[in-house]
């Protein structure tokens, strides 16, 4: 029993539903990021929650690996086939099967990507509101516990799957979780596979929860002297319970890189940009509310407004970041790092590693979801340049040790993947042995996305 | 190795922290509700983390049962000793281990309650949402995912909980989670103890969310000729966004409770109860608009207010509702029940309930937190009236055949300890066989409160 002999059983049924053509395996074998190529034997297209029980099921009489792949933009090289085996491709099962509007839910395949549910949600007035950046696939984002700048308001696919259908190792095909808004009957199995990426089971079917697009938008932008002024600001207006939609801070090598990239002309001091989400005249408060304490913590430049274009242009230019701070060194290559702090300590992280990265000699623009404590550093590299990636593989070791020390975690959002293996023992002590036990229980081969999130033997 | 043998091994270490008392063995064997007494063997009370550990590997070591237990107040039985065993008080691990203003989250031991947290956090300008109505302890809280009004704005225990310490059932110490916000590293183990039951480990430290006091809040109330009606305006208002803190539906069996309870004087239709919270302009715009959708679903009598004493009798009145259905027949028992369906289901389930308890000949007053599609029926039975409590469990069980055939739950927030096993085969399917794999292979002595939530051999 081997990869060869799976295949083969699962040509018999796929037919040209499985592929083995070069070009195909190499784009399944690709990262997004800087990890290595390392290609599945074969991939399968599957068309329905059935297809895919069939290809566990065949694949695990034959102990071949399975990957689960959705858009490929995950950042951790989550989908690499490292021990070979057959990816399941879940691009054609993109339907959206029901929407519930006075639920406000929805029920989707998981190769849906989060842009065309949000197309097909237009004329309901409903959105779903979880924005990673990237146009990822909705099971991917569940795999991953994907967030984004809506966190802040929205919360994370934690929050906002509310049942999935999953295939097991065995192929057996189980529900979890329901469309009620909440339940106490027994483990949360639906938390559980948020986040599992793809080690646990291979999810055909999600349930999530869309909120009412708002009535009225009012985005703010502001620039602070000190990282510090910038987070007792954003804390002063949580704690007195203004709801951000999105706040997002960028720091001086950030805005440096957005002004030249989107043509801007901020001051090259950290910013912070927020929108807030309500009535016409909830929005308009917030905003001004929100500028007093701006004021206060000696943030300059503040201006709100409820314009759809500026809006559209402040946000257009924050989403595009990620590529305004590629550009500030020709044909670079990034790591992004992805650490996530009690925001009391996010001031003192991000001068450290601000430090940090200055005395690396690389360039390392910061960002973040200022709101949850998340940031990222996109450290530029030359690619191929083995000196500069063990540099900044070093500089991203230090930003987790150090977010660790403070009470955080290695990955705010982005998942472990190829990544972040190596802290999983340092973060989770013995609980990480506890992850072992569950991936030892449902997947006793160990043929689901293997040598991913846990170590079994 | 047996129960006994496990008690002369505690004693040794325990001394009189160890008591075989029967008043107290009967008191940890009672339930709040109708279930019959099981005393455990030996009560524990703990003052430390290690001191648990200690006793749940001695029982491990001894094959003898553990049940965690808080304040008592589990309304499903679920700290029934029915194999006996150890039941470990967590009374006296009641401190507040750390306030971190800035981060908005607090430390707390397990045996601590929700209303002796929130005097504690009085002079921080924060508080803990969540609200079950009793005063539970927080640990038996996030054992069973408890919830209540404010679960509407707030979330549930499962949204509220970052992280915990918990003693495996080898007696292990692990944590969870993190103070960070948001994280994508591995298996979210928080949300799996969290509505566990103590059934996968004993709680022993808990990291809670906790919110900023709003600055003004409003309540409001209106009545509705129709229960279809006030969920349509329910449905209304969380659609655009109104973000109610409460919203709570009482029907006209329990308005006329509450009126002669309260000294009230409703009309006895059904009514909805709200509660804004926000800026003084944000909830004064929040009820206004709230009132201009109760007149256009037909709702009548309006009114509201930002008073503390008016809000105060409100609420008052609704905490006071399940006594106030209680005093409907003089010494009467009552047997709950707790369903939650799609809210578009609510108000055919709600209606269902009323005409099947209305030919049953009890009285069974309705009330629930209809923001979430959740309610109960207040079942009132002769104390010891056998028939009574037949024809109690078969409405019981035919609401929850309603709940879950319109896509809901057995339980929205009681859980499932003695009164709701028997549902979760048809709730879960097969996914009620992989709780079981977790249990197995995190407890495979079944020591940790077992023949609860799941079935092993």
């Amino acid at each position: 029993m081997t990869i060869q002999t799976a295949i083969a059983a699962l040509t018999s049924f796929l037919g040209d539903h499985l592929t083995l053509s070069k070009s195909d395996l190499e784009a399944h074998g690709a990262s997004e990021t800087h990890f290595a190529p390392a290609p599945p034997d074969a991939v399968a297209y599957p068309r329905d929650t059935n297809e895919v029980s069939q290809i566990v099921k065949t694949c695990a009489d034959h102990d071949c690996p399975v990957i689960p792949y959705g858009a490929g933009t995950a950042l951790e090289g989550h989908t690499l086939a490292i021990r070979g085996g057959v990816t399941i491709d879940m691009s054609r099962m993109n339907a959206v099967l029901a929407v519930n509007s006075d639920d406000m839910d929805v029920v989707v395949q998981p190769g849906l990507t989060r842009e065309a549910l949000n197309t097909e949600l237009r004329a309901t007035g409903l959105f779903f509101p979880v924005d990673p950046g990237a146009n990822a696939s909705l099971g991917g984002m569940a795999s991953t516990r994907a967030s984004g700048t809506t966190a802040v308001r929205y919360g994370t696919m934690r929050d906002n799957v509310l049942a999935l259908e999953v295939v097991l190792a065995d192929g057996r095909i189980i529900r979890t979780g329901s469309r009620a808004r909440k339940s106490s009957a027994g483990y949360d199995l639906t938390a559980l596979f948020v986040g599992a990426e793809g080690t646990l089971g291979v999810i055909t079917e999600l349930t999530l929860r869309l909120q009412g697009q708002p009535e009225a938008v009012s985005s703010a932008i502001c620039s602070f002297d000190a990282i510090g002024d910038a987070v007792n600001a954003v804390i002063a207006t949580i704690q007195i319970g203004i709801p951000m939609a999105r706040i997002e801070f960028i720091d001086a090598q950030t805005t440096r890189a957005c002004n030249a990239f989107s043509n801007a002309d901020m001051p090259e001091v950290p910013h912070l940009m927020v929108e807030f989400h309500g009535s016409d005249a909830g929005v308009a408060e917030q905003a001004t509310r929100f500028g007093e304490i701006v004021e206060e913590m000696g943030g300059t430049g503040f201006k709100w407004s409820s314009l759809a274009e500026e809006r559209t242009a402040l946000w257009d230019m924050r989403h595009k970041a990620y590529y305004a701070c590629l550009a500030l060194r020709k044909g670079a290559v990034a790591l992004v790092t992805d650490v996530c702090v009690p925001i009391s300590k996010l001031a003192e992280a991000v001068e450290d590693s601000r430090a940090d990265i200055a005395a690396s000699g690389l360039d390392g623009p910061i960002l973040g979801h200022v709101g949850d404590g998340n940031y990222h550093a996109i450290l530029l590299l030359e690619p191929g340049n083995a000196a500069e990636m063990e540099v900044a593989k070093a500089l991203s070791n230090r930003m987790v040790e150090r977010a660790l020390a403070m009470g955080g975690t290695a990955t705010g959002e982005h998942g472990i993947g190829m990544g972040k293996l190596d802290y999983m023992r340092d973060e989770h002590g013995d609980a990480w042995g506890l992850m072992g036990d569950i991936k030892q229980a449902l997947d006793a081969k160990n043929i689901l996305n293997p040598a991913k999130v846990v170590q079994v033997n």
